[in-house]
């Protein structure tokens, strides 16, 4: 049986070159498709391109307008293929229109030094069964495929908070083992970090969104179906507008980082 | 007299609608010109185009190429016009071939509810004028253009550190206002940061940056041509790939945001 995710982020490839694909009832958001899904479906469709060149490094990706439900088309372009990368762009139009836009690096990944200098979360694992899966509002339709456990941060409606940060234990309902799209697609999982400052939803969405890939294939076998802690927060909220950092973690390897810039209507306006 | 930024920015917006460019012997780096200077010539053309909206909220620019000495061509297009934002892609290309591609946001800033999260880091200005400026390496021209003064983080040859973290105090030489094409290139100010874990020149190139601007016009404004503070690190280094985040701060003022992926010839390979 083909898992709802994948589901969601299948590509038609047509013969012109163009991918079809078509917007998930079960990834819905407040507003069309949850963006998290809209871009782990391009990178699906890049790296089922024939002539791609090993794995992702970096996805950027920006909503220009909202998707409607429905289908729509993906153009790609490779710009460029190095010896060990590959650049490529792309659009996303509905109807004719650019609702959005982005690129991708792609590249062969090297065995080298290595190191990671930032330390997970702190968050225990033992502590996972006992913490219950949070639910959101059902306007949230995507959020149903997440199995969420907060360990900080959890949105507590009309309890504003000081600090934006939420981590928590995250995998896909049902469990589904890991891989870059899965991973493009929990980078955004974060609600906007303005919600939690203000116990509130408001009318907030992402502009632009870049996730950079530091798991290797090796590490995201590893990882199989196990919980990611990840954790997101805000650095600066000004002008109807707001930053927010992602970390994702499988155990001590840190798996992708990710950041976007997120516009918010003023909820003292 | 002009300053010499405003001379390596330049563009000439031609008839048919592409800018050309010319890289500036003073912003070279070891292969072609500093990324940072690329970058700021490409806001600096869509800050000019007639029909941008609002400020830059956004850049994203990818190194596909090295940029060769001499003129290049910029494509820019809009590729959606909201109410309060501008959606553009562009391309550099030299003799036909794209070495660049990229996105920029532009967007109308709103007086809203707004609070800086993260802290600058500690670093005292009164301290400034008794910190020693630093000299990159003779090949590495463009940092001669800025007043650099370390307050941790300094490059010492063959003195490999555990924490890539630098933090300095940055500001044009000669002095200049600070304005959105100055964020840009200050962003791309910080070697990459595997020279400072190992204490080592090596082949290093930037793959993909991001930036964020947060400054208003009016906290430009109010910057001057005063020293900003600059902190930058990685996250993870793995694979032959590396993530490296940076902070520039006027005063409490968060400018600016930034983030990028560098390729990385392994120092133990």
């Amino acid at each position: 049986m083909t898992h709802v995710f994948d589901e969601a982020i299948a590509v038609d490839a047509r013969p012109d070159g163009v991918f079809h694909a078509t917007t998930h009832p079960a990834y819905g958001n407040m507003v069309g498709p949850f963006g998290g899904i809209t871009a782990a479906t391009v990178l699906n469709a890049l790296l089922q391109h024939p002539d791609v060149l090993g794995q992702p490094l970096a996805l950027t990706i920006n909503f220009a307008a909202p998707v409607a439900d429905g289908t729509w088309d993906l153009h790609t372009r490779i710009e460029r293929t190095n010896r060990t990368n590959q650049h490529w762009t792309f659009t996303i139009s509905q109807d004719g229109a650019t609702v959005s836009t982005g690129s991708a690096v792609f590249g062969i990944r090297r065995e080298t030094w290595g190191d990671t200098e930032v330390r997970p979360p702190a968050a225990d694992p033992a502590t996972i069964a006992d913490t219950a899966p949070v639910d959101f509002p059902d306007f949230i339709a995507w959020a149903r495929n997440y199995d969420k456990r907060f360990v900080v941060g959890e949105l507590v409606y009309e309890s504003p908070n000081n600090d934006s940060t939420s981590t928590l234990w995250l995998r896909d309902l049902p469990e589904r083992p890991l891989d870059y799209p899965a991973l493009t697609s929990m980078s955004d999982a974060f609600f906007p970090r303005v919600f939690l400052r203000h116990g509130a939803y408001m009318p907030a969405g992402t502009i632009t969104m870049t996730t950079y890939f530091h798991a290797s294939p090796d590490e995201l076998a590893a990882q199989g179906s196990d919980y990611v802690l990840g954790t997101a927060r805000a650095q600066r909220f000004s002008h109807g507008h707001f930053d927010q950092y992602a970390q994702l973690w499988g155990g001590e390897t840190l798996l992708a980082t990710s950041h976007q810039l997120v516009y918010f209507k003023d909820p003292q306006g």
